[in-house]
């Protein structure tokens, strides 16, 4: 479709995007007409996405906040077709990463280099839809498709707000670009924003999913002395030694012992920094009662069930001296920090070629489910346009 | 007894002390023997001592960690009577001042800036027995009487652990050194060591008894713009303002608005820093609530009832950006810290003559729990020594 680029500037695309009409039902790859950008977006010609665990969390969820019909997809890179009224920041043919997080640069937060919870634009999980509150897929029976995340990247064409749009250098391959979407900057970040690991430090990390295997790669890079993995699946000590991960702990092999006893033994008496990274609340407790009393973070990412509740003893807090904080997109400020990710890349200081254990064409994009339910890929990377030869599933574990 | 001194060393002295035998019940003044102090040990004849919530606390505790019968008191200052073998860091004379807090200065935690939990002596609220186990203190009946968190400040004579003694310019006067023994360490040390309060920053304080304006002191002297006073009493804003609280409310006040949003509306959202100093669960769940998203801290110093435990929001925790941790005893370090409080008092920065709103002689020792059980009282500072003219209770407000 490269040469609707000139021609297509303020009208419908048509084009090809897997839809989920209903939680849990495998993605529908459909046409859509992806309408032209409004004042203040951008639209991107999506050239990789990849499969995160959030939009295998919503694509699953029944209740609101999911919604549907709904185009998932938040981890991607693309290119930028055309521009709406007020945009100066990127032009036609820019590469681009798209992110759930906004940046308008204007408020407090923004202008603050200690948040990233954009004041004027806040992060919505429920409809997403652009700043007008209307959407900009519709099917072809006309009905109206819904954004997910601000991104919305399982499409060939996407709308996004200038807000969610970071230029990036195109010398990047986009299929490791597409990474820092999301799982990159949720791990590293928390490793060196939010919880600013320190060199010589001890790290636990509870779940070594990307997000997990992300603060590793984080932690090495700011050369903690000890990462420890926490994880049920023993296969994932190898792929985390390509993070740094020195040492492993399964915690159901921990016999009668707590695993914040293990922690200890493994530490000076705890973990100097402590990641919860899935997504249940009796692991934050865990990683808590891992941590170093005296100066011991615990950093909660994990994704949990809407409702929950975290509780801590009252005396624990007081006494202990840990700190319980949590980390949003690794507190990263997409239009600061994501350039500074994929120099790191470019200047083989960051990993990412490791994070990538698949790879398919966007037509087996229910396949990259599969493979993440099953506990078998890192990230599968998705390839929006045909290419010759087609690319197979491949596995390069 | 001052002619004690010489010929007293190495051998127990006899002298008065307040002891309590039962929960709630008024303090006895008795004789009571002193042992002579045993290796790291020093013998301090206490000049002056306040009463601290804390004490209350413990005094009307019926059920284990309390004990009895007990010597209560752990706010003081007094002068070295005697040392027992091995302390080098204090001589007969000097001036000192007990805390419940140790340093070791020989464990990891007490070599690392960030922690003042020593491993080697960690804090024991239970007996806090010296070292080896064993009491002081004896009555006239040869009956054994516990010590209270390492210092027992309610009597003439007191042996404490050489960790938990600082030495102190002795120039400052004795009713306003006692106080940096707890009250002055645990707030301002809240403020400038834990939270780290930044200059133009917001302060919200759930709580204006003597370590919650001791926290507003901290506040002010780092420049804080705007500092938040929250109590039921409304007689509390006005010895707040002595200690830089800018604007009060009252909780009870405040209609069918919830207590944060107030605070929101009074800050740019949240306080950038919201202190517990009440000692309610409930209490933490709003200053958390008062908070700044993005950067706002929650910081717990009350004493909750055994066993309480704090819950949050698990979507709140990952997605706000703000940060919850405890202080104890202001993450002050005594040996270092204690002596810089002294100077800036003495330098005419620290406000420390506020917080004294009475004095009583020690056999008037039960009037200050009067006072402060009354809400009468911030401080009252109760004299060890007979004065001529005896000092009737004063009240300074």
């Amino acid at each position: 479709m490269e040469e609707k680029q000139p021609e297509s500037r303020g009208k419908p695309i048509r084009c090809r995007a897997a839809i989920c009409r209903k939680a849990g039902e495998p993605l529908q790859i459909e046409e859509v007409e992806v309408a032209a950008p409004k004042a203040w977006e951008v639209r991107i010609k999506i050239i990789c996405t990849s499969l995160c665990y959030s939009d295998v969390t919503f694509w699953k969820m029944e209740v609101p906040p999911a919604i549907f019909p709904r185009i998932f997809g938040h981890e991607a890179v693309g290119i930028v077709e055309s521009v709406g009224e007020n945009v100066k920041e990127v032009k036609e043919g820019d590469t681009v990463i798209p992110t759930l997080v906004t940046e308008c640069q204007d408020c407090s937060d923004c202008n603050s280099k200690k948040s990233n919870k954009c004041s004027k634009f806040p992060f919505k999980v429920s409809s997403s839809l652009p700043r007008d509150g209307t959407t900009r897929f519709t099917d072809s029976k006309g009905e109206e498709i819904y954004h997910f995340i601000h991104v919305s990247s399982f499409s060939e064409y996407t709308v996004v707000d200038i807000i969610n749009v970071t230029k990036i250098d195109p010398s990047i391959p986009p299929n490791r670009a597409c990474l820092i979407g999301c799982a990159i900057s949720t791990g590293v970040g928390a490793a060196w924003k939010t919880a600013n690991v320190e060199e010589g430090s001890t790290v636990a990390i509870f779940g070594l999913g990307a997000i997990g295997l992300a603060v590793a790669e984080g932690a090495r890079l700011r050369g903690a002395s000890k990462i420890i993995g926490l994880d049920l699946n023993p296969n994932k000590f190898e792929i985390g030694k390509k993070f740094g991960v020195t040492d492993f702990v399964n915690p159901s092999n921990c016999g009668n012992k707590p695993v914040h006893e293990v922690i200890a033994e493994m530490t000076d008496g705890g973990a100097d920094y402590c990641f919860e990274c899935v997504g249940n609340v009796s692991v934050v407790n865990q990683a808590y009662a891992s941590c170093r009393k005296g100066w011991g973070k615990t950093i909660v990412l994990g994704i949990h069930k809407p409702g929950s509740e975290v509780s801590f003893s009252s005396y624990e807090v007081v006494h202990s001296g840990k700190v319980i904080m949590g980390s949003m997109f690794g507190d990263v400020k997409p239009k600061t920090d994501i350039p500074r990710f994929v120099k790191s890349y470019m200047d083989k200081e960051l990993r990412l070629d490791e994070f990538v254990t698949h790879e398919v064409q966007f037509e087996d994009i229910n396949k990259a489910f599969d493979l993440l339910l099953g506990g078998k890929s890192i990230r599968c990377v998705i390839w929006m346009e045909k290419r010759n030869p087609p690319i197979k599933i491949t596995n390069k574990e």
